[in-house]
């Protein structure tokens, strides 16, 4: 893969004089472009060791507009990012929509050197591999142009480099002791780095090697293919989104479905419901407790019917943690930043530091329930949400975070009793909106997608917990000791 | 002052539980009322240890739907909060409007342990006190209720509340040794705080004191307080924003202005040009490098009239600099969520971490020119800005920032020059908008407002570099050197 980037290849000043201003030019104008469109573009500069990258990153920025270039490098972790999921530091440098996001370093970083080096396992480095491509392809599903150069230079170019550099009082300083160190392990970066871009240059997200040598030949080669790329892509028009409300769900389950095989009768009495709540709040705090002084974090998911009772089950939890560690975060309609940005960037931007709490009121799974059932979302944009979740809460549990999902489940009838009810006492009666009788009105369609949502997102390491909700008091209990007992496994 | 929280002050349980259930209801209805209104309220919840603040902010979450309130607590800053001024922590942590965000510790705590500790001077503290009513100020002059807390116990029942929750097995672990350690500090403590409190017990931001030894006392106190001031502030308007562009500005000048006192024939001919520049972006580099090994920042702003040259100016500093530690921030229009807070907050947002440079594509002067004379804000809003504005240039340079304030200044026969040929070129027709012929028809009362601008906010610490634009190279060589002056002169 890398000996076609040996070959010696030059640009001859006269050539790279005579295409800069027409390059500079366009670029511009594709920029323009760019802003105007739905969709942002996402370029990995990576490579070599004095291969040029920062150049070439330099030269973008004065060819284009730098206003409108978000340039991310990544060195050692905050820490706030070391507390949570490797990706999270990539989900909140990721450019919105109609800019251009530089990423000089970035998510194979860590692969590539660990693997060279030999810090990283060769298991760790396929599971890396993995979320990488799955990473990936959630951008570019969602729209992103991603392309990903890849700067190289022989071992015998590399060392005429840095001496080079060295030799001159200005650039001295670029070449360190590390450098040097690295250069030993040429071969090593070279094979691990082979392996990572061939196991991910994808279609939709594909690697270009570019001979490092000749800065003129290097230049002039990243900023075409970033010029025609964009070009390509401007003139595309992605599919609109459809609406699907038109075509309802098909139950696949022929009538037996695991909602339709909860026991909704189940009870507890006032006395048990006190002695038994009492009981689990007190094991949660102590929980909770813990695992704020072990760095555990948690995140609780809610969903259900509306009118299922998820706030008074909320409180029940909340009541008995420290205000301090947790945040309560309700699901509304995105805010605009939200919107430039793939749908499941709102959620990334609310996990918790280590040893706190977040409970969502409504969730990601939004996508596959109330968009897919309303049409708000394509039926491809839906039915890739599954596995987009799955790899998500993958990359939550494996991180050390405790995942509870919740689905809190009424009957219909009861359901109907609940807003009656609301609608007469005076303080509930702001909790009942014409959409949630719109939303009753497409029971049906609902129960379907929450059939096949539960069925596909409740993974062994992240499964669903379906609460039976006719009986208050039961949900909650239940609740809360699916908690204590989550966060109690992982301590 | 704490004389007064010190006399045995009590509910009996039978009042408590009579009023609890009142006290619910009403602080619900008042949340509800809250989330429609566009204001965010502030409450923090200070005093002496084991004064029962946790329990009180525990309690207003079981009593109020914890969905719409964000509680901060503030322990050792992040390395990212380290790295930036003190009150950037608090900025970022403010609720948006219609919220409440409770505030458990806060921008007083560091005062009150440094002082009573001793590790803070006197000077030190009282600049800090400056600081926090300068910053409570901006909150509440954007509309902000502000209510502060201060729980108290007497020495005495302080000591006793210690021993008790040390002889519960439950509680054992609340009581630790720098607890202990503190208590013999407690008049030292009370000292400060009173002081702190007086100093900073303002009508926009009361603090009130409550005793905090008989909890239902405590609670009660609190959740009355919270719930009497969101009634009577729900119960008022605000005043409405009266345009104010049809009183245009007057000039107190007489006709002498520091803008008219530049002299815009300064050139300089392309060949001096390639040679100043070379050299000043020679040094730009190798102090942009210094300053990123030594961790200084540097927040350079661009303002000027449109077609002033800001954009290629901005563009010889970027090239100069390393595309990993710099980032343009262009301001247009504030993004919804930006919109939910203070207008000073979509700046805080952007300033840099240790070693990195911020440059500011217009800033938050727009406040006291564009918002100004098209009436965007009332004339009370901008006329507070100058304030405002220069508490915050000072955070920034005292925690070490670099800053540096452009006005790129052409006179009005060039800009209609630019004009026309930006016309004429097809790439840079997209740089002329029907705005920019608006905003030059208002030519005179912008002139007055940047007059003005200029007087009030060149400050010693932040002083405006004033750069004549009609000759684009000589405004470039300007820049760029006293961009390296003044990091240079940080190192």
């Amino acid at each position: 893969m890398f000996a076609a980037a040996e070959l010696g290849r030059k640009l001859s000043k006269e050539e790279y004089d005579k295409d800069e201003p027409v390059l500079r030019n366009e670029l511009l104008e594709a920029q323009m472009e760019l802003a105007k469109s739905k969709f942002p573009v996402v370029l990995l500069v990576g490579g070599v060791d004095a291969a040029g990258k920062g150049e070439t990153v330099n030269m973008l920025l004065e060819w284009m507009d730098p206003r409108h270039i978000e340039v991310n490098s990544f060195g050692i972790p905050s820490d706030e990012e070391a507390e949570r999921p490797y990706f999270w530091r990539f989900w909140r440098a990721l450019p919105p929509r109609g800019k251009l996001g530089v990423f000089y370093g970035s998510w194979y970083t860590d692969l590539i050197v660990g693997g060279a080096l030999g810090d990283m396992k060769r298991g760790a480095m396929e599971h890396r591999t993995q979320e990488i491509r799955s990473f990936e392809k959630v951008l570019a599903d969602d729209g992103a142009l991603i392309l990903k150069v890849w700067l190289h230079l022989s071992k015998k170019a590399q060392k005429r480099r840095f001496t080079e550099l060295e030799s001159d009082p200005h650039t001295r300083w670029r070449v360190t002791k590390k450098d040097w160190a690295n250069w030993d392990h040429y071969d090593d970066f070279v094979r691990v780095s082979e392996a990572a871009l061939r196991a991910t240059s994808v279609g939709h997200a594909p690697w270009t090697v570019v001979e490092g040598e000749d800065w003129r030949y290097r230049q002039n080669a990243v900023a075409r293919l970033l010029l025609n790329s964009l070009k390509a892509r401007l003139g595309k028009q992605r599919p609109k989104v459809e609406a699907a409300a038109s075509v309802p769900p098909t139950n696949p389950s022929q009538g037996k479905t695991v909602l339709g095989s909860l026991d909704l009768r189940q009870k507890l009495v006032k006395k048990d419901y006190e002695k038994k709540l009492e009981k689990y709040q007190g094991r949660l705090h102590h929980a909770a407790r813990k695992a704020w002084e072990k760095g555990v974090s948690t995140v609780i998911l809610y969903e259900g019917w509306d009118a299922g009772g998820k706030g008074g089950n909320i409180r029940r939890l909340t009541s008995a943690m420290d205000a301090r560690n947790y945040r309560v975060i309700p699901i509304a309609a995105p805010t605009d930043e939200e919107r430039q940005h793939p749908y499941l960037w709102r959620f990334w931007r609310h996990i918790p530091r280590a040893g706190r709490v977040t409970i969502f009121d409504r969730t990601w799974y939004g996508r596959v329930m109330v968009e897919r059932v309303e049409g708000f979302c394509t039926e491809d944009d839906w039915q890739r949400a599954y596995s987009e979740i799955n790899d998500f809460e993958s990359q939550l549990t494996e991180s050390g975070i405790v995942v509870v999902k919740f689905w809190i489940h009424i009957g219909k009838d009861e359901q109907l009793r609940r807003f009656e009810e609301r609608k007469k006492i005076a303080y509930k009666r702001y909790k009942i909106t014409d959409e949630d009788w719109r939303n009753r009105k497409k029971w049906d369609a609902y129960e379907i997608a929450v059939n096949e949502m539960i069925e596909r997102t409740s993974t062994d390491i992240a499964p669903w917990t379906l609460v039976e909700g006719n009986d208050k008091l039961f949900a909650r209990v239940k609740c809360v000791k699916t908690v204590c007992d989550a966060i109690e496994a992982k301590l």
